[in-house]
């Protein structure tokens, strides 16, 4: 082979495949307009010279625009979705120079009708990939059946519907999970006999199913192994109940179980509890739950909540839009599953969890 | 003001500021050559249009390139500084495209006047920016002092002397790190009244003493004030020693201490003592220690060793590359002290660690 100089050129990659630099172009970007045979000596040229083309300089010189839509859960200043969204926000940020802009769509998680609408919408937005956060299995079907016509690629955030084959999707392994968090209850109970899941329902359902329902799948098969004799209460709290009303709950589970010393939630709604804990002065209750909102911090740090398991809420938004720039803008392979990590926060670690990921 | 076309351009900043082009280039480019009141008008206008130069293009058009060099101690495959060295690779190879080097200077962190040898490649080297892991504090004092002369940024992993004043610094607070080894230690010990801290010293000193004394005093701190009773025993093994001296020294120490039941290491050598657990059945010793190494996560997994404390050394490496690009190539400003998290690993959780960090 010649010699060639130290930084390569597409007109190198021309003269040695024997073809033009519009040839080379096109096969570098994926455009048509290639025969076969041209197409393989470029590809294999590329390959022999270990040629990776300056993508960055593509993207921002092809001037094309990126809409990407959102669809989540309406959700209150606070709450994890804050957090998801944050991410997504942070993501589409970062990608600010390549011409990219987001449009978020909401539903009401507890009138799935409302899903119907957001499919409207995001139809009509016509964007160029879309990020669904898929609570409700049934209504994301529908979507994704119309993405899959409009050829709209779409990643799943939080929980996964593996079947309906996202781009990507970032998210906990619910069921691991839901284990380890039974794994390190016991470790705080040690020889309790008694523990307790405190449920969100709604209207009778545990509605959001795909997380709360794997976590306790994970969460009892930890129990049935480790602790076969350690008997699970419920309390279901409808999640349409004012706080006199939990409290009036909460005091008629405690008065019945006098001796229970151990508690948890499988979903971010642990402050709740945590606060009756301290409240009641119940100092010997060991609480876990989920998720770093800053009502279940500040009971971690007062001690009413001992542990909380976190999954990275901002990354999993970031990510989504990351995957999705890779795969539209830099025209890079994306990796479809993505577990986000188990992390174990106590009030001695806490302070140290958010300064990397918020960067 | 005048209306502003959709995409702001260097022109339009010029006109509304009153200056040529070429100042407000200088300007956003930080490049002299400018009166100070043309410079005040220009930037006032990018305040008030929150204008953001697009950093890739600039970057991409400059052409200049850039060599940074990094100062790691010798290290054998699946240490824990392989891991540090890995995410300034990747972290190189994402910024491959703004032609971006690195060169790698080792030292032997058990002969400190190998350090000397460093500072003189390091200075012939004259890079643009230095990745500094200062485990031995006074030879890196002198090492900046020389980098300070010829105005060469650098960075500090893993540990940090924050009066030498980095342009950044990535990894764990050593202190509060031992803080909660000894809080999650004591949870898995419960009543003990002896725990024992398996050391690794070099020549009767505690050398690698930035992270493991460090450490080691968060630990006490912890102790003193929860579990003041408990006796803190020490088991000092010298890295000279081959494995059959170090089983020598373990069986005497267990045999002196057949009650005791638990322990750990503030360093990530912790596999050591893993597998002696192991091949002894002491199936009841609670063992905690630092960093995923391939040894260490198999103890996990069989139980030898029942929690790990990560810190994230693939991050670590690859946010210096990161800030010393976004300082020297896209002249944006750099967070200086940056704490990694806290991470508890177990055998159920571990899996999903490395994951996302990686990618």
């Amino acid at each position: 082979m010649d010699k060639l100089p130290e930084r390569i050129r597409i007109k190198d990659i021309a003269r040695l495949a024997e073809v033009s630099v519009g040839t080379v172009d096109r096969v570098l970007h994926g455009r048509p307009g290639v025969s076969k045979s041209s197409k393989g000596r470029v590809e294999e040229i590329l390959k022999e010279l270990n040629y990776h083309p300056n993508v960055y300089a593509s993207a921002l010189a092809s001037n094309k625009k990126y809409l990407l839509a959102y669809i989540l859960p309406e959700h209150k200043e606070g709450s994890y979705w804050c957090d998801i969204e944050k991410g997504i926000k942070s993501g589409s940020e970062a990608f600010n120079d390549f011409h990219l802009s987001i449009s978020p769509i909401y539903y009401d998680p507890y009138t799935p009708t409302t899903f119907d609408t957001c499919i409207q919408e995001v139809l009509a937005l016509n964007p160029d990939g879309v990020v669904i956060s898929p609570t409700l299995p049934e209504k994301t079907f529908s979507l994704v059946g119309e993405l899959n016509k409009a050829e709209i690629p779409f990643v799943f955030v939080d929980s996964n519907i593996a079947e309906l084959n996202p781009l990507a999707f970032f998210g906990q392994n619910s069921v691991q999970s839901g284990y380890f968090a039974g794994s390190m209850l016991m470790l705080l109970a040690q020889q309790a006999n008694q523990v307790v899941i405190f449920r969100h329902i709604h209207n009778g359902k545990n509605r959001l199913m795909n997380q709360q329902q794997n976590r306790e799948k994970g969460f009892r098969e930890y129990m049935s192994k480790y602790h076969p004799h350690c008997q699970i209460l419920e309390v279901d709290v409808d999640v349409k109940l004012n706080s006199q009303e939990v409290e009036a709950l909460l005091n008629t589970f405690f008065s019945e179980h006098p001796d229970i010393k151990c508690g948890l939630t499988l979903n971010s709604q642990v402050g709740v509890f945590g606060e009756y804990i301290e409240k009641h002065n119940l100092n010997n209750f060991h609480l876990l739950g989920y998720d770093l909102l800053e009502r279940n911090i500040k009971c971690l740090k007062n001690g009413s909540v001992r542990f909380l398991i976190a999954q990275q809420p901002v990354m999993q938004g970031y990510n989504c839009i990351d995957s999705l720039c890779r795969y539209l803008i830099f025209k890079k392979e994306v990796k479809q599953f993505n577990y986000m990590p188990i992390d174990l926060l106590t009030a001695d670690n806490v302070d140290f969890y958010q300064e990397v990921r918020e960067q």
